[in-house]
């Protein structure tokens, strides 16, 4: 192993200046030597096929530091890098990335989803404060009464003080959650079909099936994979199972819940949400859910956004420096979890 | 000391079922013979004065089991009340209430400050999470767009990696709001004349003047009482050497800042703020704040509220119950303090 790997940029090229600071790219070309003039990208948006250089930059690559937009480590991308040895991967989810291919050659991966669990997570910890105390509802309320008011006679049914919070999922991004809102006077029930009842205790949590989180929960928050056993999770009946003036957040991915009978629900007005995934991705523009007060809707910015991307860099770079010194990765891709996470 | 002392309550009495619920009531009776038939209050609203029992009530006396709309332990008060022991107060500051003649007399005085605190504490947290990720201005902006978009192109700004957090007034809130952020990779500046560079130390965070503060911070949050000496702190000047897009959070009291200076601010749409509490305390009808979209304005309601005042009845039976006990207060008003805080 070389003690300055070869590395070659895979990511969408625009992400590189929110990833990587000048101070970063200093550290990366102190780290490294980083092949000049290409930046592998592809297959969603343009690609870089037939790019000039191409075939020299990867014959050449030890390590691919990559984000999104690096392509599949598919047969093909594999032959034409005989020296490849590592992906440190800028960004959440590898799958889709990694392949079987890519892990009977054993290159190794690194993930960054540790770090980009954490603003999800932080955008969820503000979330369930804000639905406990109703403060957009009330900001809303304020804006029409305009003056004096009997708060304390209206908002009775307001507050932090002993909520019951459901957590659909000990993912990653769970976990976070749950260590987040540790400090606060809530009580936190969790489901999850691979979670031990001796590790729920140790996470300070009580673990439940489905149904009943959904009936107990003041806030229900999804933490949980797109996978054939979650599709649709959420649906008419589990809402139904929700308390009136519950919230549900989903910062997970939108095909977990059923959008049209969430959208009954929330037209009504008998639950609330803050929702950051939706299913389709893009609603019509004249979808009724832009503009319900009691909808807290946002285009998919929970996770690593603005700076936070800098902080995947930084964690990538971190990586980078370990693989150099010829250390282990400090967060491997663990493959046989491919299966369950995002 | 009795080891069922008798107890009379003493606050607004419509705030009694917030404070207490049927199992606290029962707790509380099961601690103490509460006088029957009369809640003390005044002397703001409707007072008790002259009610039929009053006097009985307050001879016999031995706690006051009190909360907002309690009235001044004054001398007319104390001499009717032969038997008072103590205060155990279910709300945050005794201020107006505890006067040099119930401390010359020894009355103890229990305080809920610090679970007053804690609502304030989170509503703060959430705030700063919020402002970092501007997800109301997203929110509207999404609205707008009601479609694709290059988010990433145009919220480069957004996030909660590495931001600066502006504390003024190392005071029981701004301490739980130092506790509660440090698990966030957030930088931390504390503004508070009384805090010592090592008590800052202590804490994590680095002490600084006012105006670095407010020059070096993304979001500064005040947490300072009002005092002659914090009255309109945050001027017209020290708004101006705010960053542009900062956020002012004010959930402390209205008269720390120059409201005419913040709304120019606002108005022009170069901060944002979030503000619970303002000065004058009711804004004209007409006034524009209301509807800007880079204001969350919200009537006082970041303290204990809903079910959080639950949290004051559940504290003070606590202090009840080790008074009966013969035990010190956990939490006694410090005397020495009165001139600092809020």
């Amino acid at each position: 192993m070389s003690s300055r790997p070869t590395v070659l940029l895979a990511m969408e090229p625009a992400l590189l200046p929110g990833l990587l600071d000048a101070q970063a790219l200093a550290r990366l070309n102190h780290l490294a030597d980083v092949v000049p003039g290409l930046i592998l990208h592809g297959p969603a948006g343009p690609s870089d096929a037939g790019a000039p250089g191409r075939s020299a930059a990867l014959a050449g690559a030890e390590v691919l530091f990559a984000s999104w937009g690096c392509p599949p480590l598919d047969e093909e991308l594999l032959a034409a890098a005989p020296r490849l040895q590592a992906l440190v991967y800028a960004a959440g989810s590898v799958k889709g990335i990694v392949t079987e291919s890519s892990r009977r050659r054993g290159v190794q991966v690194s993930t960054a989803a540790w770090a980009n669990a954490l603003p999800v997570a932080e955008y969820t910890v503000a979330a369930v404060l804000f639905a406990n105390k109703q403060i957009l509802a009330v900001r809303e309320e304020f804006r029409r009464v305009r003056g004096t008011h009997d708060w304390r006679g209206q908002l009775g049914h307001i507050g932090n003080y002993r909520r019951t919070i459901g957590i659909v999922g000990a993912s990653r991004i769970g976990r976070r959650v749950i260590e987040l809102l540790h400090p606060y006077d809530l009580d936190l029930v969790v489901h999850d079909p691979f979670l031990a009842p001796a590790e729920a205790a140790d996470l300070g949590v009580r673990g439940v099936e489905l149904d009943e989180l959904c009936a107990v929960s003041d806030v229900v928050s999804l933490h949980a994979p797109h996978l054939p056993a979650t599709e649709g999770m959420i649906d008419a009946r589990r809402l139904a199972l929700m308390r009136d003036g519950a919230t549900l957040i989903n910062t997970a991915r939108g095909a977990l819940v059923d959008t049209p009978a969430l959208s009954a629900e929330l037209v009504s007005g008998r639950l609330n949400a803050v929702i950051d995934t939706i299913d389709p991705d893009l609603l019509p523009a004249d979808s009724p859910l832009y503009d319900l007060p009691n909808l807290l809707l946002t285009p998919h910015i929970a996770g690593s956004f603005g700076n936070e991307t800098r902080r995947l860099g930084d964690a990538a770079l971190d990586e980078l420096a370990r693989y150099a010194a010829g250390l282990p990765f400090a967060h491997p891709l663990a493959d046989d979890r491919l299966d369950r996470i995002a």
